[in-house]
């Protein structure tokens, strides 16, 4: 049943009770503030196993700015609502629904455009309940970027407690999930960030979240703290910038290193030196977490990982990237603000839609 | 006993029975012509697990060279005598020796310094006997080339009988390697190799080798053997040049594809684009065959890879590389050759002990 409060977002239509939906969506490949649009969509009343989610939250990722601009690989069917992740709140379901009811948030179990709109229908098995513990940011985000640290740091490299985590954007939201995983499951994370003027708040942040070390592009050239034994040399090291950034990671490594690269802000290749390649057994490896979810859809590894980040998020162990919660009307702000900052200031724009 | 036609290299010296071996030393890193020199050892009569090894016929290899000039991360005790690899045949043994005899052929077990010379004293765990139907220049050379092309196709992918191998250098000693290992065992050898005047001739000596498709470096950028599915997009690739060349290798793997780097001829480093390592997910790793036999010293593997590539060799379906062989004395020209074409000519020298 619709609550008062849904209502400006839920218009009832008679007696199907279906809901109008309001959503981003778009036709044509472009940058956003060129080809979205605010459009109306009728929602109907669930059916069945069918799921009615009032999204409560969705952020604005980089990776949903590259899949409207036509940029990432994954190119939905147009014209497709925007957005890929989202928290919600269980506001409808089927009569044949068993294992979710009114009332409960939920996030996403599927990879699937649509995630910027009100209210959208969702099979009941894409869903997965989550306590309403968890902060709606934290929820919300929990599906791209813990994701993907949880999942770089358990499928590459065997680590030990005490082990060293190096990686560059480590104010990314990804690399914020870094440090927090790594605090809490013994790892010591090291990471790289820009040379900039606010490096000590930024490292005061960090080091908040977790982080072992903050160092800059500059001081990573020049450091000693693995030929001092400070640290131990890493046995893994995450990459989401390329060019010099990779190399300098690369060139720390221990033997039998891994480094896993997630992106390439820099846009420029990563450059691998044939001797440490061959002599230190290294390899380079690539990680999209979006493949990783459709291929292990069903894996028990999967369940488990989200049960491990919700856990930590529940006892207040993981925090959701620093974030500004803007109104979906405001989405064009917003996808500027986004994209000028490519989403690499530590600030994530999350659309606040739970009015 | 010492027969005969051993004895102008291997004088007998009173009762003890130890002979005089001619080596090829250095006491320090530097060019091979510059630095090696022609010395006379004496070589004690062996005892206990002991074995005399008159050693016939010992490669050139590339690495060789890279150790003399103390390019190589593998750095022996100076002074040493130099080579790596060997075929030799029993001349003695000691009174425990129980699994080897006089007259049989043999290989080192080990990755020792100390092949370019003319006898040499081994216990008898570091020496495996091999068949008199297995030509010396096959013998004399399988410790390198063949071990790193048997390790490189068995140990990084799964392949299945069909499947494409891409690798640059072809008509390297490896490479020669490579092509016959995918005839015997059903995989297709995709071969580059420079442009040169003599293609044509380099394309049918790599054909009759096992090669499927001989492509210079100007024909793979253009080629769409992959596209129109002559061939299956290749899963694995191996390379030993770096630079562009490496970069054409890693375009055309398929999803999930592994290239690995066993040598950097062209001495640039290897660019991976930062888009397909995430999103075809491929790997990028180095071998060093030194090194996994050092690792594998007593692994059943091991021995399978002997076993395998002897038997082949037996058969006659494993030649060695294009060679030719060359006495001892004259290993300054030989060096020099050798240096010259670094080894990537497709014509291995072989220093001929056989007198």
């Amino acid at each position: 049943m619709l609550r008062p409060a849904l209502l400006p977002y839920s218009r009832t239509l008679g007696r199907s009770m279906s809901v109008l939906a309001k959503a981003l969506q778009y036709e044509h490949h472009g940058e956003p503030l060129d080809v979205l649009q605010l459009v109306e969509k009728k929602v109907e009343k669930p059916k069945n196993k069918q799921v009615l989610v009032k999204i409560l939250a969705s952020p604005i990722n980089p990776v949903d700015v590259n899949i409207i601009q036509g940029r990432y690989p994954i190119k939905p069917k147009l014209p497709t609502v925007a957005g890929s992740e989202f928290v919600g709140k269980i506001i409808d379901i089927g009569n044949e629904v068993k294992g979710l009811q009114n009332g409960q948030h939920v996030i996403p179990l599927v990879n699937t455009a649509g995630a910027w709109s009100t209210h959208t229908i969702y099979q009941e098995d894409q869903l997965l309940a989550v306590s309403e513990k968890v902060g709606l940011a934290e929820a919300a985000t929990i599906y791209i970027n813990p994701c993907t640290a949880y999942r770089m740091l358990k499928d590459f490299v065997h680590l030990l407690p005490g082990d060293t985590v190096l990686h560059n954007g480590a104010n990314s939201a990804v690399g914020q999930a870094v440090h927090q995983l790594c605090l809490a499951w013994g790892f010591k994370s090291i990471g790289i960030v820009r040379d900039r003027k606010e490096i000590d708040v930024l490292r005061d942040q960090m080091k908040k979240l977790g982080a072992s070390l903050i160092l800059t592009e500059s001081e990573i050239r020049t450091t000693d703290i693995f030929k001092s034994g400070e640290f131990r040399r890493p046995k893994l090291a995450f990459n989401c910038v390329g060019g010099k950034s990779a190399t300098e990671l690369a060139r720390h490594l221990d033997h039998h290193g891994v480094m896993v690269t997630y992106g390439g802000m820099s846009r420029e290749p990563i450059e691998v030196p044939t001797g440490p390649l061959i002599f230190k057994d290294l390899a380079f490896r690539g990680f999209a977490v979006s493949d990783w979810h459709t291929k292990n859809h069903d894996k028990p590894e999967r369940t488990q990982m989200f049960k491990d980040l919700l856990k930590l998020m529940e006892e207040g162990k993981f925090v959701g990237p620093a974030c500004e919660m803007v109104p979906l009307e405001q989405f064009k702000e917003s996808a500027k603000a986004a994209l000028s900052f490519e989403g690499f200031t530590g600030k994530k724009f999350i659309l606040d839609m739970n009015n």
